[in-house]
C-alpha cells in the first residue's frame, strides 16, 4: 500500500511517502502560468500511489482572488491528476468532509506536522523555517493550540514569514554597516535570503530551489552581485568583505526576529522545548541556543530530507495510521 | 528648435521639450525582455527632435551584470533611436564628454534637476519623490554637495528607496494595527504603495502607472484585495475599515521616513527651505510643514505635469541654455 503526503504550496510543491523512502521537493510556482495540474499528473503516474494525503498553503498565491478560489484550484488539480482515494487535512489536523467548512484547508500544513510531533514528541513549540516562511506553533497535551489562519497566526507570532531562501532582503534589513558606516538599503526584490545563506556556506547551490532575483545564476558570484544591489552598488563599487557582512547581517537579523516570535509563543503557552524542522534548522538550533531551550532535531531523529518536506512525510504518515487504525482520529 | 530631455529609469522613461509643451511618460521596464530600442524609436519618429539631452537611472536594473554595462545599453539604445545631437548629463550635471569617466552617468537624473532649480530658485533641498525612489539633494551656492553614486547617497540620506508606486509595502510596514491588535506582515510582494495612496485619493488610477502586484485591475476592490494580503487575509477576514487604516498607516510611515532622511540633509548642510518635485509632492508638502520648512512646489511654479518629469524637464532646458548660451558651462 503506497500513501503519499503532497504539501502544495505557493511556490514548492512537496511529496513524501509514509515509509519516507520517497522525497521529491518541485519547484511549482502558482502565481503566474503555473504547470500545477500537468506536474501533478506526472507525479502521479511516476509514483502510481494508493492513496493520497494533501496539505495546502498555495492558496494564498495571488493568483487567487480569494483562499476559496484557490483551494478550489488546488482541489481540481489533485482530483483530476490522481485516480486514488484522495484526502485534505485542514487546520486541525482532521481530514476534510463534506460537513466542514472548506476555508479549514487553507494554511494547514503545519496542523499536519504537529498533529504528527504531538503524538511522537509531545509537548513543545514546533518550529518550522521552509523556503519562504517560519511556522511557530504551540502542542500542548498532545494538540496544537495555534490560530486556525494565517492572518490570525500572524498576530500571534506563530507565523513569521521569512524563510532560508526566497525572503526579500529588503523585508528583513533596516540598515547595514559597511566599511564606511551605515547605509540604507533598496526596496526593490535585488537579492533573497538563499543570497545571504549561499554566501555564507548555510545552503548549497543545489537546495537553492528557486527563481533567482535577477534571473542570473546561483554561483557565488552570482550571488554577491545581487547582494551589492541591496545597497545600490556593483562589484565595482564594495568590497568581497563588505558583502560577506552583508549576509552576516541578514542571518543574524532573521535568527533575532525568530527568537523575539519564539519568545512570544513561549511566554504565552509556558514551553520551552522546540522540535525544529525545515531547510532553516540551522537558524532555529542558534535561536534555541541563545533561547537556553531544549532543541530536538526532526532532521536528527528523521534525516534531513525529510525534515525539508516534514508536512508532506506527516500528512502521509496520519493517513497511514488512520488506515490501519481506522476510526482512531 | 525642438529640444528634448529624457530621463531613462529602470522601470519608466519620461520625457519633456525644454517649452514644456511636451510631456510623456512611458512605462518601460528594463528588467525583463525590456522594449526599450524600439521604444526610443518610435519616441523619435513621432517628436523628431533637433537635440536630445539624457539622463538616466535605469543602468542599475538587474538585468545589467554591472553599471558599466548598463550605461552602455541605454547609450546604445539612445543612439541607434536618434539621429540628432546627443549629450548625457553626469551626477555634476554636466555634459559628459570622452575625456571624462562612463560611470559618472549613473543614477544622475537628480543632477539635472538640481542644476536648474540652483540656477533658478537657489539654495535648498531638492526632494523629487518618483514612483520608485526619493531624492533628497543639498543645494548650496547654486550647486548640488550630494554623493556622486546612489551607493554614497544612500548612506548619507540623500537617497531614500521609496516612492509613491512601485515600493514594496513589507519594505516600508514592520507591524500594522488591525481591529484585533498589531498584526505581522507578509515579506512577499503582495502590495505596493500605488495601492495604498490609491486606497486614500493620493493618486489615481491614471496616475497608478506601474504593474499592480498581482497582475489584477486597478480598481479601489483591487487595490483593497492586495492590500489584505499584506496580513495574509482576503476579503472575507478583514474589513474595508482595516483596510483603509492599513493604506494610512503606510502613508504616515512613508512620510515619518521621509521627514528623518530630509532632517539628516537639512542639519548637515544648514538648509531648511525645501523645493518638491515628484508625483509624491502631497508626502513632501506634509512633511515639510512637520519640521517647520518652507516648502516650495515645482508643481505650482512650472506645472503638475512638469513635475512628475522635473529630471527629463531639466535636461532638455540645460541643453537649450547651453545652446543659447555656449561655454556657459
Amino acid at each position: 500500500m503506497r500513501i503519499i503526503g503532497i504539501d502544495i504550496g505557493g511556490a514548492n510543491t512537496k511529496i513524501a511517502s509514509a515509509d519516507g523512502k520517497i522525497i521529491e521537493l518541485h519547484y511549482i510556482p502558482l502565481w503566474k502560468d503555473t504547470t500545477l495540474p500537468e506536474s501533478l499528473e506526472n507525479i502521479a503516474a511516476e509514483l502510481q500511489p494508493d492513496m493520497v494525503s494533501v496539505v495546502m498553503t498555495g492558496e494564498l498565491a495571488d493568483c487567487f482572488e480569494d483562499k476559496l478560489q484557490g483551494i478550489q484550484f488546488i482541489m481540481r488539480s489533485v482530483e483530476e491528476a490522481f485516480d486514488c482515494e484522495i484526502k485534505y487535512i485542514d487546520s486541525n489536523g482532521h481530514f476534510y468532509d463534506e460537513s466542514k467548512n472548506l476555508r479549514d484547508l487553507a494554511a494547514a500544513n503545519w496542523a499536519a506536522s504537529t498533529r504528527l510531533i504531538g503524538s511522537e514528541i509531545g509537548d513543545c513549540i514546533f518550529v518550522d523555517v521552509g523556503s519562504t516562511t517560519s511556522d511557530i506553533i504551540p502542542i500542548k497535551d498532545g494538540k496544537h493550540v495555534a490560530g486556525l489562519t494565517d492572518f490570525s497566526r500572524l498576530m500571534r507570532s506563530e507565523l513569521f514569514y521569512a524563510g532560508t531562501l526566497r525572503t526579500n532582503l529588503a523585508y528583513l534589513l533596516d540598515k547595514v554597516k559597511v566599511a564606511d558606516g551605515n547605509c540604507n538599503i533598496s526596496s526593490e526584490l535585488f537579492a533573497n535570503t538563499a543570497d545571504a545563506y549561499l554566501m555564507l556556506g548555510d545552503i548549497t547551490e543545489e537546495s537553492y530551489t528557486c527563481e533567482t532575483a535577477d534571473g542570473a545564476g546561483k554561483s557565488k558570484t552570482d550571488a554577491m552581485r545581487r547582494l551589492a544591489r541591496v545597497v545600490c552598488a556593483d562589484l565595482e563599487e564594495i568590497s568581497s568583505d563588505e558583502i560577506y557582512n552583508i549576509a552576516l547581517q541578514v542571518k543574524e537579523r532573521q535568527i533575532r526576529l525568530l527568537c523575539e516570535t519564539i519568545s512570544v509563543v513561549a511566554k504565552k503557552n509556558g514551553l520551552n522545548c522546540i522540535v525544529s524542522a525545515g531547510l532553516g534548522e540551522f537558524m532555529i538550533r542558534e535561536a534555541a541556543k541563545r533561547l537556553g531551550f531544549e532543541c530536538i532535531s526532526v532532521a536528527e531523529k528523521w534525516g534531513a530530507d525529510i525534515s525539508k518536506v516534514f508536512p508532506a512525510y506527516a500528512a502521509a504518515r496520519i493517513m497511514e495510521d488512520e488506515t490501519s487504525q481506522p476510526g482512531k482520529e
